[in-house]
This record gives structure tokens, C-alpha cells and sequence, in this order.
């Protein structure tokens, strides 16, 4: 794609904030393991997740950063991966993403990722740390509770989280555990310790809709900005209850208090769109759909989820996980999908070159820096472009 | 965007019929009151209604006709719409919508806004009315009735405003009450006394879903055409419930009956295609997702919904309310929208240009013209080009 | 439209496997007849289904076909028609349509329509079958059964219709009965003799929950890859209820055992995706949407479609039903639509001309071979070109 222009320059030199992804993997990976993290489904037989728009992605745009020709055959990419070694190889993605700040969602890893600290390491950037309060909530319940005492300790657990350095917001998986078609009420303390003691002696993950109501409100008392996880995601999704216009009346009742930024939202970035135009303090992003979609389609997809978002409520994600390939394709499909997308309307004279470099810098950056507040807005780097501030 | 030949051309000549919109302030605007009618949400401090695609296309569009240069800044914009005055602001974009008909919901005004005869009066267009049934029947309870009398003194009440002079059609706003998850059957009298009774006492707008029913029915009753809120709205709305699929065991029931026009739809625009498609007196609008989407996106959405929407289903409205930026916007959108979608596809050889004339007739003016009937297919002005009907 | 090149050409030469389709009729039809067959719909008054984008496709790209102009009128198209009688339409369509291989659903039929091996016949393809369960289901109603046997007969009926030769797969029709908001567990005995009882007694056509749960379970056990019907539809369906992202708590618990393919699937076709990424046997295609949105829109719903969608997991289908222009259209919007998204991404170079190549193969033949097993696999024509198996 031949895309250039001031537009194009100005994404390429902006440092981004990626607002929400995981670590990137600290193990050499078999070609089987990096299958298994190119997809949100599994590496079946026959059905190599290599074939696939991410697959192709990876190939096109992450081979050249090995010193690959473009295109290159999975084995041959895999094998160059293994060869560079992890190390190298997180280096080079985690630089070449151009991301100035991380936040880095720590409550989930299959498999040994890095901390914010290696990342920042890694990639030159800042990083910060976003608490998944479901796993605060497993933790306690974990360690031992009474009933009765598990909404206090859940909350000191996830206040005392909130408080360690570092850390600039909160996430919940609830469009996992049960969805969002919620009673959108506080749950009552008689109720909480009627739910928590059926989980607790059931074990298992925190997924009775009560529990994670009261997780929900809980996230409202701690102030920080709150993400969630809503559409796209693994098989453990059920798609339609993870459609983030299902939040409509919880949203009514907490107006006012935290921002909430609604994460991924494809297939549903329109009715996420909705709400970011008509609440104060919602926001969203396209993460995860970037890299999955491919250069090809993210730029469509950003379209959309900015048919009617006000401009200073989109957010950039990569939503990467596991292989650092995606923190780079995340950034890469952003970048080039809003770029052209801006450039287009710019010469159609449908938008002014200043408002199109405006709405770049606050989408890629500022929105989140304005958000998230002085960790992530203070400047990251000293004159000679090193990193002056980690966690 | 250079875009011409005959159907630009075509649709640049077409007197529309914008078959449901409000009515335009009748006040001069401050900076904030401007803002704060350009967004279906509000005015939050630092996010300006302005950055938001309406607003691009506000300062891109809008400006020129009040003598600014394209993409004027927003202060500059308001303080020229104040030196103009109100009166000349909604004459100068009333008149360059290029409608000859305006269909107008008398049913909402949160502050003054232009009547029927005045808005007819500003754009030299015959104007008629909408009868919002929810204030009919809000204004019965007001007044008072006993709950057993009260769906014949609603019925009553809504025969009679649909005799007024102009009236064309009613509209509900069941989707903001309840949305459209409803018993698709008739409530029996009982039902309908015992919610009455409820509401009655209880007081606040109407929201009951048996007195909702009651009045979807009361519609078919009517025998006019039923106009209905679908997708995106304000904060008020639950975009879920709001989708018009709901509708399809009601549409069954009421089949052979009233036209019912589905408004809006987007994100649902799909859906309402379907709707459309396969039920014979269903009919569709994008209206209100025109300009809020503006001229780089009102192309797509179109082209969504008509997908499969036979051509005579497809209406024209802007759904304009307050300023009137809007009422020529969406007409700007419309027109450049859809002449661009035909003229690709004259110019593929995927369409005949006759075809592509007809479609555009149709969808533009002819199909509403063919719904609503008598009022609205007659002609409103006379050869010297002067309206010769109005309210 | 120009577009040429090696993607073109590999599309334009590769014998489609069409692999869920109905027959085509076999008898000469009437103006209105044939209209009745353009739509999902009807043919209502002044609404004619010319005058849709199907008809529009079909007067572009089928009227050639019969020796007349592109854009020929509707009445001079169906007049020609009748000239040729049913059998050369038939013939000059479906050998147009360059399918080699068809899977017909057999189960429906509100018109004579040509058998499997009629169509062979006229297409010169191999035809194989594909059984409705729900017929089989009321078949074994009409003969008569107790209700406590019914699960068994239906059983054994349905072993036994798909041991006939030629049957490749089952079907089901749920989300016209029922939808797919069901529990996702297997009926006990004791329930399906109960539903199965009141069935028996009252009638109609199989739409009770339990029954059609235990006809999804029954396809389970039956070992067949099972084609759902999802999404869009004729005026029978509630469109929300056949979105294919309910199905997932279902898709869990039979995961491992049959394929299923949902089809059609538009407009959640990127709900299908999701549930094509993520679990092993899940399948999609955008069959009927092909042609009913034609040739300008089929490209945009694939590439909807292929968003996330692993490349060995989208097929091929027409869903045709009635006239044989369909078993055309869907396989021409299928190649052009695909081809031009394919030859974009190479010149783009986002994908080398050998994968757009594989995923062509995949798509349009390889992936119906691989899941419907061998009859479907097997080499179909004789060294000149003669059909050499036939059902």
C-alpha cells in the first residue's frame, strides 16, 4: 500500500499508549506453541492457526523484523524465532511497536509472561500495571474466608492491590464468568455472604453473577478507571452476552463515578460506540480485533467503531498476549488503519489536516494519558530518548 | 469529492420528502446550548460535541452556508450563527436542504422549536405532522381519567389528533420505554385497566409494557401509517431491546394492516433490511445515523441497508432535531451517500443508469410519497416555484 | 468491473463444491411464479422483486445467459425464460455455474424442483444429498408412532434416510422452529415423551423445544456433519433467535463430535466467524447472502465474514431454492467477491499470490472435500470432462 502523506508521518512518530495488553512469553517456543498463541482457539489439525488472517499478518509484517523476506513459511518463521531466541526476539517487536507506554493487564498467564518491569525492559517503554480483580477475588478466596467477611477482604485485598506502584487501573473478565446481562443493582451484604459461601465451598472460579456484581461495584469505590473485557475473546466467551450494550443500566446507576473502557468490542464496536457517545465516562477500543483482522480489515473496523465515537473516547490496544509479534501488529494495524482513514477524508477535504492530526495524537496517546492521569501523561523519556521512568 | 454525472445530478435536483424529523430552535444558541444539540449525549467537559464525526461535518459542511470558510473552528461557527440570528440560520439551511416535504414529530421539544407551518414557512417546503402517541397519552393521564376508561379516552384522544389538519402519521417510542420484547399480542381490557390504574397512580411518563402494547395496538386501530423509534437514540435507550427483530411476532400478528416504518436502525440497519424484505407493509430509514455518521461513512451505512431492501421499502429522513444543520446534513448525506453508491455501480455496469434514476426517485422522494399518500403526493408548488400548501 | 489476473483465472477455472443447495424447478413459470422465486418475501403489489438488488443481479448477469441484454426489463426476461422452457433454463444456468460438486437439501420443497440426480443431469456435476431432519421427524408423526417410541422411530428413521446412497450430511432447520436460545443439555427419555405426546396430539409441524433438542442430539449421534440454518431468512425466522452465537454453550458440549456447518449465517456472520475461530468443528458460509445481496455487496460480506475466520474453515454454498439463476449468481458473486478481496491483498502485497491461491482452493472446493469425506472427495469427471459419478 503506497500511504504516505503527513498523516501517515505524524502515527509513525507518535508513542503510542497501548492502554491494555498482557506480557510477552519468556520461553523459546516450539512451532506448536506458537501456533497455540497466533489464535484464540487452539491449533487443530489441519487447521493451522498460520491460516488464518493473523497468521498471514504475522508473516507479511513480523518476518521482515527476523531479517525474513515477507511471507515467509511458518517452519521457516518459527525456526528463525527460535534461533534469534525469545530475548531478541521480544526486543525487537516490543521496539519496533513504537509504544511509549504500556498497561499491562497482570491477572492472567497461562504460561510464564513478563512482568511490567521486563516489558519496559524489553521495549525501552514505560509500563504500567492494570489489576484483574477477578483474580484478587480467587486469591482471597484462596488464602481462606468466612462467608460473611468475604466482601471486606475482597476489598482491602483489591485496595491494597490498587495502592502498589505502578498501578493505573483495574480490569474485570465478567463477560466471561457470567456476562452483562446483570442485575445492575448493588448486591445487598446479606446477599454477597449467601453467594460467597455457595463458591466458596464449591470452589472453583469466581463466576456466580452476584459475586461478580458486587466485584462490578467494588471496582466503583476503588476510583480507578475500570476496564473490561467485552465481545472478542476465546471460546469461553459467549459472545452475545458479552455485548457491551447489555452495561446500558449499570452504566446509568455508577454515571458519574469511574471511567469505564470497554475493551475490544468487535463484533460489537458499533453499540460500544453508542455508548461512548451518550456517557460521560465510557471508552472504547478495538483491541485484539487489530492484529486478529489483519492490516487488511482493521482499518474497516476502526471505521466503524468511529462512525459515531466522539474523538476523544477512542482509545489505542493492542490487547497483545503471549507472542510479542502482536504488541508490534497491534500497533502496526492501528497505525496504518487510522492513517489512511484520516488521509482519505483529508483529501476529500471531508476533514482539515490539523483536526486529522489532532484526532491521531488523542486516540493513540493523549486520550489515555488524559484518562489514566500523571503516571501515564508524565513524559517517559529523557532528551537522548531513553526510558527515564519504570515501574 | 469529485462526483458528478447524471445521478449526482439527479439527486441534486430531487425535491426529498424527509418523512420524520423535528422542528428547528427558535432561539439564538449559545456556544454550550449549540453543543449540546449537536450530540445525542451531552456536553462533558473537555469533549466537545464538536469532535465527534457531526461535528466535522458541521464545520466541513455547514460553514460555507454561513459564509465561513470550510472547517471554520467551532467558536468562530457559533458566533456567526448568533450574528445571523436564528431566522436566517434555519432559512438558509432549511432552504438548501433541497426538501419539498417535511413529515415533523410535534411529540418532543425540550425547548421551542419551529411548528409544522413555521418550519414550512423557513423552507419554503410543505410540512406536515406526526402525532407522537405517548404524549397523547400522557396528556390523557394529565388530565386525568379514570383507569377503566382510560384506553377509550386515549383512543379517543389519539382519533382525534390524527384528524387535526397535516397529520400524516403517528409515531411510538416504545423502544425508549420499553423496548421491543413484548407480548406481540393485544392486552385484553382488564390488563389494560389494571396497568392504567398503576400508571395512573404512580404517575411519571409512560413506560408500563401492557399500556406500551396497548398503544402499539391502539396504532393499528388508527389505520395510519406507525412511525417507530429503532436503534440509536440517547442514553435513554437500551440499543438491546431496541432492535427491531423484536418486532417480528408483532409484525405477524398485525400483518395487512398499517405501514410500519422503522427509523433509524442503525446499528440494526441490517436487521431492518430483513424486517423489510419479508414482511410487505414494513419500511425502512437510516435516519439520525446520516448525519451523526456524516458524508465519509452515511455511504456505507446506506449501502448496508440496502443490501437487500427492495428499493420501494427504503425511505428518506434526517431525523433532524433542534438545528437546523441537521435538516440539510442529512439531505447532504443522503443525496451524496447514495448518488455515489449508484453511480459506482452504473459505472461497474452492475446497475442500468435508468435503474439507478428510479432507485433514487423512489428512495429520495416517491416512496414516501406513495405511503403516506394524498397529502404528501400532491403537489406543494406552484410553476413560479413558490409553496403553494402548507399546514 | 476490469479484474483480471492469476486470482481471476484460478477462481474462474475451480469446479465449486456448492455444498448446501436446494433443486431447481421443473416447470416453465409464470411472471408472477417466477417473482414469488426472486424473494424471500413476496411479490407484493407495486413492490416488485425485480426491484431489489437480486433482481437487479439477475437482470445483469443471468439475462446474458439467455441470449439477451444486460439489464433486460423484467417482463421480456421472463418471457425469454418461457421460450426456453424450464430444462434449457436449467441447463444453461447450472452448467454456467461451474459447480462440480452439489449437496442438496432434499427436505423442502413447496414446488416440484429437481431430485439430486435431475440436477447431476442438467449441470453435468455429481449431486449428492443432504437430509432434514425435521422432515424425517414428521414423516414418522404422520405414519403414526406412540409417543414413548418416538425418540427411537425417529432414530431409526433417520439411520435410515441417511444411509441412502449419495447422503453426505444432515440438516436442521431449528432456527425457524424454535431458535437457538435452548437448553444446550440432551433431553431425558422421560422428557421427550412427554413433548412428543403433546406433539402427537395437537400437531403441525415439529417446533417443540425438547423435540428439537433431542433432533440436534439425534444429528450427534447420527455421525453426519450437521448444516444449521442461521440467520437470515424468509419471514418465518426471528432473526435474533438465529444468531449462531447462542448456539456456543451447545457447541461446548457436542465439541468433538460432528461437524457443523451454520450457514448463511448474515447477518451475524462475523458471530459465525467467532465460533468458526474458536471451536475445531465449526464451519460457515455466507450462502444466500451471495446472491441476495449480489455482486456489488457479496465482496463486503465475505471479507466481513473472513475477518477472523481460519482459511480452511469458510465454504461455499448457494443456498439456491427455485430457480436455477440462483445456483448461478451465488457461485458468481462467490468468485468475483472473493477474487477481487484476494487480488487486493496481493497487489497490496498483504498476502503472496500462492496463499490467495490455497485459500481460493480451500474455500470454494477443498474444505466441503475434506469435512464431507470421500464421496465428496472423489474425482468426479472422466478425462473429458464427463461427469462420471452421479447420486
Amino acid at each position: 500500500m503506497v500511504s504516505a502523506g503527513p498523516v501517515h508521518e505524524a502515527l509513525a512518530a507518535l508513542e503510542l499508549v497501548d492502554h491494555h495488553c498482557h506480557g510477552a512469553t519468556v520461553a523459546d517456543l516450539s512451532f506448536e506453541g506458537f501456533e497455540s498463541l497466533l489464535t484464540e482457539g487452539e491449533a487443530w489439525p489441519g487447521v493451522s492457526p498460520f491460516d488464518s488472517p493473523v497468521g498471514i499478518a504475522v508473516r507479511r509484517h513480523c518476518a521482515p523484523l527476523l531479517d525474513l523476506p515477507r511471507h515467509a513459511p511458518p517452519d521457516v518463521y518459527v525456526a528463525r524465532r527460535a534461533e534469534l531466541g525469545w530475548r531478541e526476539v521480544n526486543r525487537r517487536f516490543l521496539t519496533a511497536a513504537g509504544v511509549g507506554t504500556y498497561c499491562v493487564d497482570t491477572g492472567y498467564s497461562a504460561q510464564p509472561l513478563t512482568s511490567p518491569a521486563e516489558l519496559a525492559e524489553a521495549s525501552g517503554a514505560a509500563a504500567y500495571e492494570v489489576v484483574r480483580l477477578e483474580r484478587i477475588a480467587e486469591e482471597v478466596a484462596a488464602r481462606g474466608v468466612e462467608a460473611g467477611e468475604y466482601a471486606a477482604v475482597f476489598r482491602a485485598a483489591a485496595e491494597e492491590a490498587v495502592r502498589r506502584p505502578g498501578v493505573v487501573a483495574v480490569k474485570s473478565v465478567a463477560a466471561y464468568r457470567t456476562g452483562f446481562a446483570l442485575d445492575p443493582e448493588r448486591p445487598s451484604d446479606a446477599e454477597v455472604t449467601v453467594a460467597a459461601r455457595r463458591w466458596l465451598t464449591a470452589g472453583g472460579r469466581l463466576a456466580d453473577p452476584v459475586l461478580v456484581r458486587q466485584l462490578l461495584w467494588t471496582a466503583v469505590d476503588l476510583g480507578l478507571p475500570l476496564q473490561l473485557h467485552t465481545g472478542f475473546g476465546d471460546a469461553d466467551v459467549r459472545l452475545h452476552r458479552a455485548d457491551p450494550a447489555l452495561l446500558t443500566d449499570w452504566l446509568h446507576r455508577i454515571a458519574g463515578t469511574i471511567p469505564v473502557l470497554l475493551l475490544h468490542c468487535w463484533p460489537y464496536h458499533r453499540q460500544a460506540a453508542y455508548l461512548a457517545a451518550v456517557f460521560e465516562r465510557v471508552y472504547l477500543d478495538v483491541g485484539l480485533a487489530l492484529h486478529h483482522t489483519g492490516p487488511t480489515r482493521a482499518g474497516v473496523v476502526l471505521a466503524e467503531a468511529l462512525e459515531i465515537t466522539p474523538f476523544r473516547k477512542l482509545l489505542y490496544s493492542s490487547d497483545a498476549y503471549g507472542v510479542a509479534e502482536f504488541h508490534h501488529l497491534g500497533a502496526l494495524c492501528f497505525r496504518q488503519g487510522l492513517a489512511e482513514l484520516l488521509r482519505r477524508r483529508v483529501e476529500a477535504d471531508e476533514l482539515s489536516l490539523s483536526d486529522a492530526l489532532r484526532i491521531a495524537s488523542w486516540t493513540g496517546r493523549d486520550n489515555a494519558r488524559r484518562l489514566y492521569g500523571p503516571p501515564v501523561s508524565e513524559p517517559v523519556r529523557d532528551p537522548r530518548g531513553r526510558p527515564t521512568r519504570k515501574v
